[in-house]
Order: C-alpha cells, then sequence, then structure tokens
C-alpha cells in the first residue's frame, strides 16, 4: 500500500508507484548542463538495480528485458541525484553520460528535434519538425554494431 | 500510420505516439535554468491545444478531462520550445512558469525531493526521501482554494 495522496506528497517514505504495465517514466538528463537526455522506463527491478549500481538500468519495452543502459555501447549513466515527483508516479536522473551520446541515432540526445507551435503550423497542414541540436556525434554503426 | 522507426527517426513529419490509453508523456523543464518542473500526459487534443496556443495543455488521468495549466490558479506555461524524441513517443516543453510554481503542492518543481542511492540505500530497509528544494514558494489553498 503506497498510503495516501498526501501521505505521499508530504512524508519520506519512497513508495514509487508503476503503472499497469508494472512501469514508471525515468527522464536521464546530463547532471552538468541539465540537457534532457532520454526518456525511458523502469520497472522495479530495474529501479532497484539502478538505486543499488549507481548506474542507470531501464527496462527495454521493445526487448521485454532489463536494458543496462550502455552495457554493450560503454556509454554508461553514472547517476548523480535521482528525483522523484509529488505523486512519486516520475523519475528523473540527473547523471554523467559517459561516451559521445545517449541516443541510438548517433545524436547526443534522443531530443534532437523541435516542434513548431503558434503561427508557425498551419491548420489542416502536416508539422514539420526541425532539428535542435548540431547533428550526431557519433557512429552507432560503429558503437553497436549493424542491425 | 507513423511509418517506420527509420522514418520516425530521420524524417522530420511529427508523428508523435499516443499509448494504449492514447496519452503521451510530457515533461516540463524552465526554459532559463532547464529546472524539471513536472511530468505530465497529453492527449491528441491538449496536444494540439498546446501547439495552436503555446501554453501547456494537459489530459488530467485523475479527472480525466483535457487540462490547460494555470486555467485556474493564473499560474500557466508560456512555452518556449518543444522537443520530441527518436521514436516520437515523449514531449518535452521548455517553459517559462508564470507565477509562483508548477506544483500544486506549493513547491516551484514536483520534483521537490532526491531518492538515496549507493551506499545510503541499505538492502531491507526502506528507502527515506530527502528534500531537494528550498522549501514551499507559495500557499496552495491560496492559489487553488481549499479542497
Amino acid at each position: 500500500p503506497r498510503g495516501s495522496y498526501s501521505d505521499l506528497e508530504k512524508k519520506l517514505l519512497f513508495a514509487p508507484k508503476f503503472d499497469a504495465n508494472g512501469l514508471i517514466p525515468a527522464l536521464a538528463m546530463d547532471y552538468r548542463t541539465r540537457e534532457p537526455l532520454m526518456l525511458a522506463y523502469m520497472n522495479e527491478e530495474s529501479l532497484k538495480m539502478t538505486l543499488e549500481l549507481g548506474e542507470a538500468v531501464y527496462y527495454s519495452r521493445s526487448r521485454q528485458e532489463i536494458w543496462h543502459k550502455g552495457a554493450t555501447s560503454g556509454h554508461i549513466q553514472k547517476v548523480h541525484q535521482i528525483l522523484t515527483d509529488c505523486d512519486q508516479d516520475a523519475i528523473i536522473l540527473l547523471v554523467d553520460q559517459i561516451g559521445a551520446g545517449a541516443c541510438h541515432t548517433g545524436h547526443h540526445s534522443c531530443f534532437y528535434r523541435s516542434v513548431p507551435f503558434g503561427d508557425a503550423v498551419k491548420d489542416g497542414e502536416p508539422v514539420v519538425l526541425e532539428q535542435a541540436d548540431a547533428g550526431t556525434c557519433f557512429d552507432p554503426d560503429a558503437v553497436y554494431g549493424k542491425h
């Protein structure tokens, strides 16, 4: 039992809420620059491993398995701080991203494109993304192997 | 149809992925300091409203309704930039948080507590959160009314 909302918000017992699939969203940010790097999910086991190891461990929804980020690429995420929110259904990891980047596309961050809004969007027309970073910074085929 | 993963990652057509409940996670960050403020969810309609208004509009899972953040409190979030990730299943809003804070508890950010990890956690013992901000910065009863 996680307790009442008031307990979850005001008390200090860590009681993370996993969704119907047993997952909690976790956003990794660079601990120095606060650049958002990636949003992934953790199950109870991967969250426990993250707390124990001090390195980001996610749950891969596509592969349906524990995913120790960087275990194959070497691009691990060393945890500097972990935050949770008022109702404890989200996690933020402030990390030291080892290696060139977090994203399997070769970009430093998965958030490499911006979405236009306001006057830049015309009703009924497709929304066209804009590049928001300086481009890829490593060769994913070299780091992860061809697949 | 959203197209292949390669299309989603490399092309520039905005084709956000909503989950089985029709929702996509959206993290709001302060556009100046990059402080993470809150993680909420959008459905297709609230995302469209966000793009049109240039203010954060979420979908409240608890109230099951469109939630124009700040419509009652005045604490709106003016959007400066919107980012999406490689597979377009997450959104980041870089916002100007109007008013004292984003969190209904009276904290500036919902992420006001940190989770200890590594040697600070003892196996089998409860995990005790630590305060990670300077405390509340507004009186939620005054802003939102008693409830």
